[in-house]
């Protein structure tokens, strides 16, 4: 079964050339140490047992982990290595952008077949290194192993924050605002359309296609929230409705979203029937959830910055629990859309 | 295939009981959660998008990833999926152990097939934690992820060092003295036992399996020796050979291995012909490899306390490059026995 044309670095996986085995684990090391990259915050980078950096004066550490597994999270035909390497930096550093942290390095594990090409091993690493050069950071080490099975990338990022001001779920009260970042629905639709396995692709869901493939973590966004004062947020890793009652339940709040003023991607209002069920229960948009007192909400949006991603309220935390679906502020309920987790159940 | 009865933990997987699939993510996450402990370090846990923690005035951060996947890592067979927790996180420590730091935080990811029993789940996670508190840290969160393969145990851990005292691997010199702390071949010889599924094991073969099961990170060992002065210090995870090689090629050197010097796993000398090989190629003891410049090997052995695991010189790093063994200190050259990677080649 091969992939639709139009899909980003599809076909670029290696089908000749030396496999891991043939390769042997020193030289597969030399190679991932040749193509590492200095940075000024590392006191010890790559090669060494562990990597080691000077925290700046007065911070938290803030330390996330995130995997990304072949069959799981990706397929090797709608994907090249290295757009594979980079979506599982992406997605790792959304965790940090959701708490209002800078990153500083990331660390990764690299779980491949001893069937596995030598050049797309490497090109994964390439697209970590890239990644984490592209969002600020550096890739400093991590793990290579043998697995009999599928690829698993498992990224850990640590970051920086200003002492006791990281972005916190459970921060929120009944009556704030609630608002996300950016257009939700994008990723599953561009994951459903992967999934359809059709081409050619309309330049729309080209785009759809992109925000799965390659998913931008919101760090300035999150940076921003902390300048501004904001204390609770997360990210949207898992679809709105689930990562609402999320934040709701640690605040100890309920959560009512407003369907009409959920903004969506270009184009999926009108083209896809059940949107409403991407734009709430899809997940791996990786834009930020965000909970502010009502009277900040009105300072927040004006002071917004127009080259970060777009912030929008969306509902309000409530004083009781659960969730609440309206089909606009202060009208009526509507039953949620489904709303599957990505992995068991 | 059966293992042996003897084998520590051996039969304790779980044969019924709800999967992963069955029990659903949200359901998982809420076990794991209910059984994480509180931490005075720890200013955010589990549950959030990331963990935070306060560093120590004037520290550097130390950052490392160990990976431990079934049937590369462990065998089911041989194990209890507790222990399997422990090893991972014991491994992964190893290696802030080696950069002389004190272990804050670990994460995990936890990659499991949906048929997975929840059971050994929680097992496994159980593991983790307990094995954190065992050495001074705690887990804080991670990931958990289906995989259609075997179970893969990814393990970050995260430590503190004084300032610009971090133990590292390029900071030898020609004529500097080599020692190891503890003895070497307990967890190959364990292996081989394990490998061989015979049953019933002598107490010493048992001593050998605990060694391969339940190692020590040489923690204790690590912040001694920064306190002592030392700057050049990695973790034996690889083997004698392997790491004495890597530690004299990152300073630039040489090195040069006195056999009869090497301390051996009580009764490997007499009970295993080839005993060099797994005294010098096999890994997993997780013993530390420490270079000091001659005038400070003294007084370093003279003070190490006795209720660390004791330390031996067991050679030299020298002016040239590669490494040579000899049968003693200032004897006949050998030739090495093989020292296998692990993982690839």
């Amino acid at each position: 079964m091969s992939g639709p044309s139009s899909a980003p670095g599809a076909g670029s996986w290696a089908s000749s050339g030396p496999t891991l085995a043939e390769t042997g684990e020193s030289e597969i090391l030399r190679r991932f140490l040749a193509a590492s990259r200095p940075s000024d915050r590392l006191l010890v980078g790559n090669g060494d047992d562990g990597a080691v950096w000077h925290p700046g004066p007065d911070v938290d550490v803030v330390l996330s982990q995130d995997a990304c597994v072949e069959g799981v999270d990706f397929v090797r035909r709608w994907s090249s290595p290295q757009l594979v390497g980079r979506r599982a930096v992406a997605a790792a550093l959304s965790d940090l952008a959701a708490m209002g942290a800078r990153p500083v390095l990331c660390q990764a594990t690299l779980c491949a077949p001893g069937t596995a090409r030598l050049a797309d091993v490497l090109a994964i690493h390439r697209g970590l290194a890239e990644a984490a050069a592209e969002f600020g950071c550096v890739l400093a080490g991590g793990d290579l192993s043998a697995v009999d099975g599928p690829l698993v990338v498992d990224v850990t990022v640590c970051g920086e924050v200003a002492a006791g001001r990281a972005l916190r779920r459970d921060r929120g009260t009944g009556g704030d605002a609630l608002l996300v970042t950016g257009c939700l629905g994008g990723a599953t639709a561009g994951l459903r359309r992967l999934l359809a396995d059709a081409d050619p692709a309309t330049d729309g869901e080209q785009l759809w296609i992109e925000r799965q493939l390659r998913p931008v973590p919101r760090i300035a966004e999150g940076l921003h929230l902390v300048a501004d004062g904001v204390t609770c947020a997360g990210d949207l890793s898992d679809g709105l409705l689930l990562d609402a009652q999320r934040t709701a339940g640690m605040s100890g709040c309920g959560v009512e979203l407003w369907l009409d003023h959920v903004p969506t991607e270009p184009g999926i209002r009108e083209a896809i029937a059940d949107w409403p069920a991407l734009a709430l229960g899809g997940g791996e948009d990786f834009e930020l959830l965000v909970a502010v007192p009502q009277a900040a909400a009105g300072p927040l949006l004006s002071n917004w910055p127009s080259d970060l991603a777009p912030l929008t309220v969306v509902g309000a935390l409530t004083t009781g629990s659960g969730v609440r679906l309206l089909d606009r502020r202060g009208g009526s309920e509507i039953p949620p859309p489904p709303a599957a987790s990505r992995h068991f159940g």
